[in-house]
C-alpha cells in the first residue's frame, strides 16, 4: 500500500483544516447551479392556455399535498425532538437540521418540477431535443439539491461539532423525514393511479389521462409527490448516512490519518457533486444524439469524472490507493445494477415478453409468471453488491475498504437522482399534453416518458443497491461501537438467532402495512371515482367537468393517515428492542432486517416494473386493448403498482432508518 | 436444577444399554398398528361400482406417478451415492437407508389412502361418523408410518454405528428424497388443479369434480401425491433430523450424561409415538361428538400423553427437569401455531372475510389485500417459536434446552401427520362421490373436506414451525462443529455478512424456480385440457368420456422434469459454498437462508390458504358463482395455489436439506 508521505507534514495539517471550507464551497456551488437551472426553466413562457390550466391544477394540488404532508411530518419531528433534547441538545439540533434539509431538497425539486412539466409539454410541440433538455433540467434541480444540501448540511455540522458521533442526529432526521415523505407520497400516488385506472380505464373504458376521469389530476400529482419527492428524500438520507458512518468509522479505525480520514468521505462527496454538474451540463447542451444515448453518455461522463475525483480525494486525504480501488468498485457495482434492470424490466427483454405472453392464459398465470421472475430478480443485483463488498474488503484488508465502496455507490447519486426526477416530469408533461389535446406533443413525450420509466426503474434499483451497502456499513459501525462480535457464543447464541429472525420478520410486517395502506386507500379512491361518475352522468359524456379536487382530497387525507402506523413501527422497533432486550439483540435484529429488506425491496420493485412493462408491451405491440389478454395484464400491473412504488422504496428507507436509529442510541446502549 | 442421582450408578449403565431395544420395540409396535389399520380399512367392502370405477382410475394413476417419480429419485440417490461411498461407506449406507425409509413411509401411507378414500365416500352415504373414522384411519397409517419408520431407522443405525455423526447420512437421504417427493408431487398437484379449474370451471363453466372435465382425475391424484406423500416425506425428514442433531449435540455438550444424552431424544420420540397411538385410537373409537371436536380432543389427549412421556423420558435418561420444561415449551409452541392458522386462514375469520369482500373491487384488489395479510402472517407463528427457543435456552442455561424444545415440537408429529393425510382422503372421497353422482354422500363429505382443509393448513404451518426449530438446531450443531463463533471479527466480518445475504437470496431463487415450474406445467395443462375439449365436442355434452390418462401423463412428465433444477440448487449450494468459500461462509449462508425461508414459507402457505378460503366463503355465503366478484376470488385462489402447495412446503425442506448437507460435510470442512 502506498501512503502519501505528504500526509505527515506540517503543510498537510494546515491544508486539511481548509478542506472543510472547500467542501462547503462545492455544496454552495451546487445550490447556485440549482438556482440557475430553476431560473432558466421559469424564464421560458407558457403560451398554451389549456396546458397552463391543467398544469395549474397539478401545481396547486401538489403544493397543497406537500404542505399538509410536511405539517404531519413536523408533528412527528416535534414528538421525537422532546426526548432527544433531553438526551443531547447538539444531536437534537442536528436532527432538526437533517429533517429540514431533506424536506427542503425535495421541496425545491418539486417546485421546479411542476414548472418544468408544462414547459416541456409545450416545447415538445416544436422540438423533442428542447423538451428533453427542459425536462432533464427540471430533474437536475432535484438531483443537485439533494447532493448539494446533504454536503452542506453534514459539512456545516462538522465545522461546528468536530465530532461525527453527534452528527448521527442529522442522518436520523433525514431518515425519519424520508420515511414519511416516501410513505405518504407512495400511498397517495398508488391510490390515485389505481383509482384512475380501475374505474376510468377498465370500467368506463376511457383512455389514460382523459380529462373526463376525475382521478386524472390526482394521478399526475401522485407522480410528483411519490416518485419525485419521495425518492429525493430517500437518496438524501442515503448519501448523508454514508458520510456520517464513514466519518465515525474513519475516526475509530484510521486515527493515524487524523482529520484526513474524516475529511475523505466529504471530499469524495464533493468530487461526486462536481462530476454530477459536468454530466448534467453535458446532457443539457448536447443535442446531437437521441435522448437515450445522450442520457447514457451523460452518465458515463459523470462516472469518469467521479473516478478522477475519487483518485484526487484519496491522494489528498488518506493517501491509500487501495481505498481508491474500493471506491471505484462500489461505483461500478452501483452502475452494474443497471444490467439487472435492463434484463428484467426492459420492455424489449425476454422476461417482460414472457410475462406478456403468459397473460393469454389469464390474470392468474400472468401474476404467477411475474411472481416467479420477481422472486429471482434480486439475485443478480445482490451478487454485484456482494462482490463489490468482498473485493473492497480484501483489496484494502480492512473494513475501511467497505466504507470506501459504500461512498463509491453514492458518487453518481446526483446524476441518477436527476434522471429519476426527469421521469415524473415527462409523465406529467405527457398527461398535460393529452388533457390539453395537444396531439403534436404526444408522440415526442411518449418517447421521453418511456425513457423516464426506464430511469425510474433504474433509480429504484440503484437506491436499493446503495442502501444495501449503506446498511451493511451502518451495521458494522453499530457492531463496532457496542462490541457485537464479543458477545457470548456470538452467532451461535440462541438469543442472537432469535433476534435475527425477529428482525427478519419486521420487513414483512412493514411491507404488509404499506401494501395494506395503499390497497385500502386505493379502494376508497375506487369508490369515490365510481360515486363521482354515478352522481353526474355528464362527466362521461364530456359535458361536465369532474371534481378533480375531491379525488386529490380523498387521496391526501387517507395517505397521510395511513403513513403513521408503518412509520411508527420503523422508528419504535429498534428503540424498544435496544432498551428492552439489549444491544446484542438489537444488532441481531438489524442484521435480520437487512437480510430480508435487501431481497424484498428489489422483489417488489422489479416485480412491479415487469408487470407494468408487460402491460405496456401488450398495448404497444398487439394493439389489443380491451381483450381478455390485456385485462389480465392490467390486473398484473395494478397488483405490481403498490409493490414497486410504495412497498419497495419505503423498505429501502426502513432498513436505513432502523440502522441509523440504532446508531443514534448505540453510545447509550454500550454503557448500559 | 435437579439431577437424578441414579444417572451415575452402575444399574443405570446396564439399563441404558437396553434402552435402544425399547425404542426399537416401540417403532415396531407403530408399524404393527399400521398393519392393523390397513387391514381394518381394506376389509370394508366397496359395493358402489361407479365409485369403485372412479377410485380405480385414481389408484392406478397415483401408483403410476409414484413409480415414475421414485425411479427419477433413485437416479439422484445413485448419483449422490458415488461420491458418498468414497467419502465414508457407513454414511453412504445410512444415506440410502434414510431415503428408502422416507419413500417407504410415504408409499405405505399412499397405498392405504387410495383405498380409504372410496370406502369413506361409500360410508358417507349412511354415516358421517363412520366416514370420518375410515378417513382418519387412512390418515393414521401415514402418520404412524412416518414416526414409526423414522424411529426404527435412526434406532437401528445407532445400534450398529454407536456414533451419531455417521447417522447424518440418514437425515441427508431422507431430506433429499423428501425434497424431490414434495417438488414433484407439488408441481403435479398444482398443474392439475389449475388446469382443471381454469379450463373446466372458468372457461367451460362446469362444476368442480365434474366427470366431463379431463383433468379431474389428475386433480384427485395430485391431492394424494402432493399433500399426502409430499408432507409425509417432509415430516419424516424433520423428525429424523431432530433425533440426529440431538444425538450429536448431546454427545458434544452433555458427555457427563453418557449414553443417556444420546438415548434421550429417541426415548422422547418413542413416547411421542405411543402418545400418538393413544390419540389415534381415541379418534377412531369416539363417536359422540362432531368430527371437529373429536379431532381437537384427540390432539389434546395426544399432547397430554406426550407431556407425561416427556417427563418419564427426561427422568430416565438425563434426569434434568429443566430440559423437560424446554420440551413442553416446544410442544406448546408447535400447537400454538394453530392459533395463527385459525386467525388467518379460518373461513369464519376476519382476515378471510376481508379478502372476500375486497374481491368486489376486482381481482387486483383481492390479490393486494391477500398479499398484505400474507406478508404479516409469519409474524405471529414466528413469535411463538422464538419465545419457545428463548425460554428453552434460559430455563436450561444451555443450548441443550433448545434441542429439547426442538424435539418437543415433533412430539405430536404422528397425530398431526395423520390429520394431514386425512385431508386428501376426504378431498378424494368427495371427488369420487361427485363423479359417481352419489348425492347422499356429498353433504357429509363436504363437512369432512372442510375439516381436512383446516388440518392441511395447520400441518403446513406446523411443518414450518417444527422445521424452523430444527434448522436453528442444525445451524448451531454445524457452527459448534466448525467453530463458527471463533471466526475472525465474527459477525462484523464483511465476508460473513456477504455470505449471509447470499444465503438469504437463495430461498427467493428457489421459490422462483418452484413457482415457475408449477406455472409452466399448469399452462401446459391448460393447453392440453383446452385441446381435449376442442377436439372432442362430445365431452362437454357428456356423451364422450374424456381421456383422463392423457392429463395425468402430461402432468407427470413435466412435473418430474421440472423438479430437477430446484432440487439441484438445494443440494449443490451448500456443497459448492462450503468447499469453495469455506466453512464460515457456509455457516453464514445457512443463517441467511434460515432467515428468509422461515418467513417466505408461511408467507406462501398462509397466503394461499387465505385466497383459497376467501373463494370458498364467497361460494358458500353469497352464492355468486360466475359473478365478477367470484371470478376475482378464483384468480386469487389460482395464484395462491402453487404458493401454498409447492413453494411453501418445498421451502421447508429446502432449509432443512441445505442444513443437513452442511452437517454432512462439516467434519471434512473443519479439518480443511
Amino acid at each position: 500500500m502506498f501512503i502519501l508521505s505528504y500526509g505527515k507534514t506540517e503543510g498537510y495539517k494546515a491544508w486539511r483544516m481548509n478542506l472543510i471550507y472547500i467542501i462547503l464551497v462545492v455544496g454552495s456551488f451546487a445550490m447556485l447551479a440549482v438556482a440557475y437551472l430553476a431560473w432558466s426553466i421559469r424564464r421560458e413562457p407558457v403560451k398554451n392556455t389549456r396546458m397552463a390550466e391543467v398544469a395549474g391544477y397539478v401545481r396547486i394540488a401538489t403544493k397543497a399535498f406537500i404542505k399538509r404532508q410536511y405539517k404531519t411530518i413536523a408533528i412527528f419531528i416535534a414528538l421525537v425532538l422532546i426526548p432527544l433534547s433531553v438526551f443531547e441538545w447538539r444531536v437534537a439540533v442536528a436532527f432538526v437540521f437533517g429533517a429540514f434539509l431533506s424536506l427542503l431538497a425535495a421541496f425545491i425539486g418539486l417546485c421546479v418540477a411542476v414548472e418544468a412539466n408544462v414547459r416541456s409539454a409545450e416545447a415538445a410541440e416544436s422540438s423533442l431535443a428542447k423538451a428533453f433538455a427542459l425536462a432533464f433540467s427540471g430533474g437536475a434541480v432535484m438531483g443537485l439539491s439533494v447532493v448539494g444540501l446533504s454536503l452542506l448540511g453534514v459539512g456545516t455540522l462538522y465545522l461546528f461539532y468536530k465530532n461525527p458521533t453527534l452528527i448521527v442526529g442529522f442522518g436520523f432526521g433525514a431518515s425519519l423525514a424520508a420515511l414519511f415523505a416516501q410513505l405518504g407520497g407512495g400511498i397517495f400516488t398508488k391510490a390515485a393511479d389505481i383509482g384512475a385506472d380501475l374505474v376510468g380505464k377498465i370500467e368506463q373504458r376511457i383512455p389514460e389521462d382523459d380529462p373526463r376521469n376525475p382521478a386524472v389530476i390526482a394521478d399526475l400529482v401522485g407522480d410528483n409527490v411519490g416518485d419525485c419527492a419521495g425518492r429525493g428524500s430517500d437518496l438524501f438520507e442515503s448519501i448523508s448516512d454514508d458520510y456520517i458512518t464513514a466519518m465515525i468509522l474513519g475516526t475509530l479505525l484510521l486515527s493515524r490519518f487524523g482529520v484526513g480520514a474524516v475529511a475523505f468521505p466529504l471530499l469524495l462527496g464533493a468530487s461526486g457533486v462536481l462530476a454530477t454538474t459536468v454530466g448534467i451540463s453535458f446532457v443539457k447542451m448536447w443535442r446531437r444524439t437521441s435522448p437515450v444515448i445522450t442520457f447514457n453518455l451523460g452518465l458515463l461522463i459523470t462516472a469518469l469524472c467521479c473516478v478522477v475525483g475519487a483518485l484526487v480525494s484519496c491522494l489528498l486525504t488518506i493517501g491509500d490507493i487501495s481505498v481508491f480501488y474500493a471506491v471505484v468498485c462500489g461505483l461500478a457495482a452501483s452502475l452494474a445494477v443497471g444490467v439487472a434492470v435492463q434484463y428484467y424490466v426492459s420492455i424489449n427483454g425476454r422476461v417482460v415478453r414472457r410475462v406478456a405472453e403468459s397473460s393469454e392464459r389469464g390474470a392468474a398465470i400472468n401474476i404467477l409468471t411475474g411472481l416467479s421472475y420477481a422472486l429471482q430478480s434480486p439475485f443478480m443485483p445482490i451478487l454485484f453488491i456482494l462482490a463489490a463488498v468482498i473485493f473492497a474488503y480484501l483489496v484494502t484488508g480492512s473494513i475501511y475498504g467497505v466504507l470506501g465502496a459504500n461512498i463509491g455507490t453514492d458518487l453518481a447519486i446526483g446524476f441518477i437522482m436527476s434522471s429519476d426526477a426527469f421521469g415524473p416530469i415527462c409523465d406529467n408533461a405527457l398527461g398535460i399534453a393529452k388533457m390539453a389535446k395537444a396531439e403534436a406533443s404526444v408522440e415526442s413525450l411518449e418517447e421521453l416518458d418511456g425513457l423516464g420509466n426506464m430511469t425510474k426503474a433504474y433509480t429504484k434499483a440503484f437506491a436499493t443497491a446503495s442502501g444495501t451497502v449503506s446498511t451493511i456499513v451502518m451495521f458494522i459501525t453499530y457492531g463496532t461501537i457496542v462490541g457485537l462480535h464479543q458477545a457470548d457464543l456470538g452467532i451461535l447464541n440462541p438469543i442472537f438467532i432469535a433476534g435475527l429472525l425477529f428482525g427478519a420478520a419486521l420487513p414483512f410486517v412493514f411491507s404488509s402495512l404499506t401494501i395494506g395502506a395503499a390497497g385500502k386507500t386505493a379502494y376508497q379512491m375506487v369508490d369515490e371515482v365510481r360515486r363521482l361518475f354515478r352522481e353526474n352522468p355528464g362527466i362521461i359524456e364530456g359535458k361536465a367537468k369532474p371534481d378533480y379536487a375531491r379525488c386529490v382530497d380523498v387521496a391526501t387525507k387517507y395517505a397521510l393517515k395511513r403513513m403513521i402506523i408503518p412509520g411508527l413501527l420503523a422508528v419504535a422497533s429498534p428503540i424498544v428492542v435496544g432498551f428492552v432486550l439489549g444491544k446484542y439483540a438489537l444488532g441481531a435484529m438489524l442484521l435480520g432486517g437487512l437480510a430480508t429488506s435487501v431481497l424484498l425491496s428489489p422483489f417488489f420493485t422489479f416485480g412491479g416494473g415487469i408487470w407494468d412493462n408487460a402491460k405496456k408491451l401488450i398495448e404497444r405491440k398487439f394493439w389489443v386493448k380491451g381483450t381478455p389478454t390485456h385485462e389480465a395484464a392490467v390486473i398484473g400491473d395494478t397488483v405490481g403498482d403498490p409493490l414497486k412504488d410504495v412497498a419497495g422504496p419505503s423498505l429501502n428507507i426502513f432498513m436505513k432508518l432502523t440502522s441509523i436509529t440504532a446508531l443514534l442510541i448505540a453510545p447509550v446502549l454500550s454503557i448500559l
